[in-house]
């Protein structure tokens, strides 16, 4: 065992050597189902290129395209009927545009910020922490918003593929959900192959239902599906004669439901050191194609939808998506399997995306309980490296969500891109203070681009937040200050024990030892357990020792007394309490604080303790030393010993002189 | 703080005295909900007089009547259609048969065990273990259907007067459950106040539907109701035509679904001390009054019925009682009040019916506690004097019953009664053998009438078994030997597990103390808590004290040990143990095992404790402490002691000189 004297430095230190004590069953079911246990040493990041870097990081942005232009269709059909067809493209253009200036602005975060380019550090840096909790708070919340939004479109890609599957949305996502949990859990890394192969088979199966799409769509080769299926949202009936107020708000509200598109443009500047060198600039690469894929499936399906007339679904499904699908592909053998093929895609890159936020969401939340914002479990590696509990939390909430709006996409989008979109402010703010702080070379052009970002993701977010205000978004905007004065309270609750724990600590350590030391045995019967227990006592050697027994049933305590009588067990004298109101842990309680009462002395408490072999023969004898340990500990100076006797143990040990 | 010395004979003791510590908030919620708690010296019974007598223990078995009718019926109409009229009558003549010959049995258990008369003790005393156990598990299986058809039937009672009720059966009954546990919780006493007027009222109640409906039918006043209602069950077409041999098996099926009336003839028997003195001539007149009131109502519904065409309802309501009282009391106002009053007599009498359970199955489970046949936990007076443990599990597993049949009496009735009579078999069996054994004046008389009352009981338990078999009496036949296994398991692993500890136990208490006392801090960071820890350390005077770090978190170990080095604690070396699997307990558990490795060493191992303010803070903070307690409390002479320290204590104890 190796010993660090104080005065000598900390150097490598030798493993604790392997003991014969048999493992927990816990540990061994969580050895078999997550794998051996990784060695902090292991925590290495693979370096990324290009390809596999926007394989990696953009999942969570471009599977938004699967369902943006319906979230959008969803707001605009319902109020102008066919007219919806001419506001759809206008819709997703003016999108492309806030998507043009934001990954103008992220690449300057990406060169300024290369190692913590998240909205929570840059916004710390820059306003300090109350402004970084808006910004965390806001990207916590739609983290949570992602996985529930992407493991809902994913069992909705599904179901649309095999309408079999229609009433299972609920279970199907859950289980999206579950699954990439538990992949996290394992410690999945970030790597290249799991990734790649969703990512670009999504890319490939897009660019083919475009180029297809379009192809037919000039030579005339497209028709409209037949509207009015069963289950089809209802088309107004207005048409497209809407005042020019009341047709501006439909517009915007259609413009905010889009939004959901732009969630995920932050990732990769959150993970700019996972690329290979120069960093930031092989990042900046692959945040601009990221940028491109999107903008071309988004706009893409919005055109192909306009010609297809594909309309969103009462109960989700089919989806939009695959509505396009089935019109472009046709109805030959080969363009089923292209139907198939699409759906296979967009419900795999759905499925990844929420591993996107399994990957940012506890890394985050670590970061806030490393600042005493977040209970600190959070900061904890589990048995794989992971941050088990912020990942277990995130599935939790998200699963609630999911319940709680029965896997409905369209009831969670007016949730979702707030937060984002808060965050993105502050951090193109932040971005914007940096340079006029700093000056660096450049800094004129810098603090343009994330001057306008900065404003435009301003406007965006404030249309957001009105356009749906009444459909769900006003719950966002409730909960991100109450979530923020949270956190700075329990902050302040942190602090507050922190100064109390380490007041005076350093000259405590030197505090002298208390003058007298009295040892209690609580009794309950005389049996080995007891014996052992009355050994440990002696070997205290105290100022005082007894046994104490709290009679709850006289017939015992008067067995027990009599039991003692008879062993002569003249060195441990018993003293029996009545306790008529059976209430044995608050009897033990009341005799530890009289002998505390003097003050200047330490009790040990000890509680003699029975091992049973099997953990349910736990559950066949009383809990009363627990419920004594409870009640006893929380008198100051009262120290609970817990007296293991081991049922079965080989025999005593008999060894050393009697003291 | 009485001490009692071992020369000493253990006398009256005092009180625990009273201290300055706050109760904690679970007992100020049970004081408030439950009311103070009960000294064990107030366990007294009020004494009853004959006419309370027969209103406590009684309700059980007069309510059965509320049913039984309906059960035979339920079983007769859809075989034999009209003609289940003509054999209504004698299905109940043959039960009431049975219930004269256990009556009679029953006077001679009274006599004969006027402390303790229940199956269990009389089984015990006259077979030995195994029987008494089969009498026992049976009698707890029936006390749980009890509850549960019981509170069933008052439900359907109470939807009966008021249809809206129909839907919500199984709340309603979920509900009557809730509340009697709670009373039975409170303690509320067997109080001759409370049973009166709902046993009284419905005895009342049945003597006027009774006499005026016989008067009506003598009169011819009294008319069927028109068959064929929506919901009524069909009438068989057979009409009477059914094969001799076919129609024996229906009839006896009828007669074991009536049965389920005798259930609680018992009752008095285990409640012989209750009455006042000569406790068993009361208690033996009671018990003659309660058959004679059973028996009445009894066959006065059955012969109404037969007049009524009363015919039960698929889901249990209308229930028959309630058409009777319909057709007896007519259409006028009066009739109304009366009908509305039988319904509301009917259910309160099955509400107080339910009581008897809660009344007799803890007190059995106590008993097969005591002999260590039942966990310890079900010993355990609660804060009111009663088996809070037996009532929370009886209440627990009545509503199982009740939500897994819907609160349907007709599917209850087919596991029911069958418990019943195997301890009738048993303990009439039990007295039989009593008196050849005893040979007392007048044992001939007993035998021939305990002899007749065993066979009897046996015959019937045989033909409920059998007619209901397929219904679910199949479940009671195999959970029966089942349970008793598993309880003679029980008892053998708490015989072993007594052993163990008790052998050699003596000797063991004067066994020598180990050579060797080492102390191990184990030290999370520096700060009060761990200052305090290292106080009470320097208090054992061990042979060996050092404080251990396990470094989960290499930057964290690194600052810990500058921090010692800084503060010169020379006398409380600082060891820091590597942990690269971050597994910390784990790493404990091996830096104990290797101290004790030797054999012949004491450890103690010490666990600074934070006691927060409030108890939500201690979420907010890892559980580690706990979780090396867990796992070195594993290791035989591994003594973990919990040293707390009160967040905001009132500063250091500085006293004693330094040792």
């Amino acid at each position: 065992m190796p010993t660090l004297r104080p005065d000598t430095a900390p150097g490598p230190l030798p493993p604790t050597g392997a003991v014969d004590v048999p493992e927990t069953l816990g540990y061994r079911v969580k050895n078999r189902v997550l794998g051996p246990p990784l060695d902090t040493d292991q925590l290495e990041n693979e370096r990324l290129g290009i390809p596999t870097g926007l394989a990696v990081f953009s999942s969570d942005c471009i599977s938004s395209s699967a369902y943006a232009t319906e979230e959008i269709l969803r707001v605009l059909v319902p109020v102008v009927g066919l007219a919806a067809f001419s506001l759809v493209v206008p819709a997703t253009g003016m999108m492309l545009v806030v998507l043009f200036f934001l990954i103008l602005s992220y690449r300057q975060t990406i060169k300024e910020y290369p190692t913590a380019g998240g909205a929570y550090m840059v916004t710390r840096d820059n306003f300090g922490m109350v402004p970084a909790l808006v910004a965390g708070v806001s990207l916590l919340i739609d983290y949570v918003l992602t996985v529930a939004v992407s493991a809902s479109a994913g069992a909705a890609a599904l179901a649309s593929a095999f309408p079999a599957f229609a009433p299972w949305l609920l279970p199907l996502a859950l289980f999206f959900i579950v699954l990439v949990a538990f992949g996290n859990l394992k410690g999945v890394r970030e790597s290249g192959k799991v990734f790649s192969v969703p990512t670009y088979f999504f890319m490939v199966m897009m660019a083919v239902v475009i180029a297809v799409g379009l192809f037919k769509m000039i030579t005339g080769g497209l028709h409209p599906q037949s509207i009015h299926q069963k289950g089809m949202i209802d088309a107004g009936s207005e048409g497209g004669g809407l005042f020019l107020g009341a047709g501006l708000v439909v517009f915007l509200h259609a413009f905010a439901s889009g939004g959901s598109a732009m969630t995920g443009v932050e990732a990769i500047s959150n993970g700019v050191t996972a690329f290979r060198k120069v960093e930031w600039k092989n990042a900046r690469r692959a945040l601009v194609l990221m940028g491109m894929t999107l903008g071309t499936a988004f706009l893409g399906l919005s055109v192909l939808s306009t010609r297809v007339h594909a309309v969103p679904y009462e109960d989700g499904t089919p989806t939009v998506i695959s509505q396009i699908g089935k019109q472009v592909f046709g109805e030959s053998m080969l363009g089923h399997t292209g139907f198939f093929m699409l759906q296979a895609a967009t419900m795999l890159i759905l499925v990844m995306a929420t591993n996107t936020s399994f990957a940012d969401f506890p890394r985050l939340a670590s970061f806030a309980a490393d600042d005493n914002f977040l209970p600190r479990q959070l900061r904890r590696r589990g048995h794989r490296l992971v941050f088990s509990n912020g990942i277990l939390a995130l599935a939790a909430v998200a699963a609630v969500l999911v319940v709680v709006t029965g896997a409905s996409v369209a009831r969670l989008i007016p949730l979702y891109a707030i937060g984002v979109f808060t965050s993105f402010t502050l951090s193109q703010a932040g971005m914007a203070k940096h340079h006029i702080t700093r000056r660096e070379p450049g800094w004129r052009w810098g603090l343009a681009v994330n001057g306008v970002g900065a404003v435009l993701s301003a406007v965006v977010d404030v249309i957001f937040a009105a356009a749906k205000f009444r459909e769900g978004a006003w719950i966002v905007i409730v909960l991100i200050p109450v979530f923020v004065v949270v956190l700075v309270r329990l902050n302040r609750q942190y602090a507050r024990d922190d100064a109390l724990l380490e007041r005076d600590a350093e000259a405590a350590v030197a505090d002298p030892i208390l003058r007298r030391h009295v040892v209690l045995v609580f009794v309950e019967r005389l049996d080995r357990a007891t014996a052992r227990a009355i050994q440990y006592a002696r070997a205290l050697m105290a100022d005082e020792m007894r046994a104490v027994h709290i009679a709850w049933d006289r017939t015992a305590a008067d067995r027990l007394a009599r039991e003692w009588v008879r062993l002569g067990l003249s060195r441990v004298p018993l003293e029996i309490v009545d306790c008529p109101d059976r209430r044995v842990p608050r009897g033990a309680l009341e005799v530890v604080a009289a002998e505390l009462s003097g003050g200047d002395t330490e009790v040990s408490v000890l509680l003699p303790h029975r091992n049973y072999r099997r953990f349910w023969h736990r559950f066949l004898h009383d809990n009363t030393a627990d419920e004594i340990a409870e009640a006893v500990g929380r008198l100051e100076h009262a120290n609970v010993t817990t007296v293991p006797f081991t049922m079965g143990s080989p025999g005593r040990v008999h060894a050393g002189a009697p003291r």
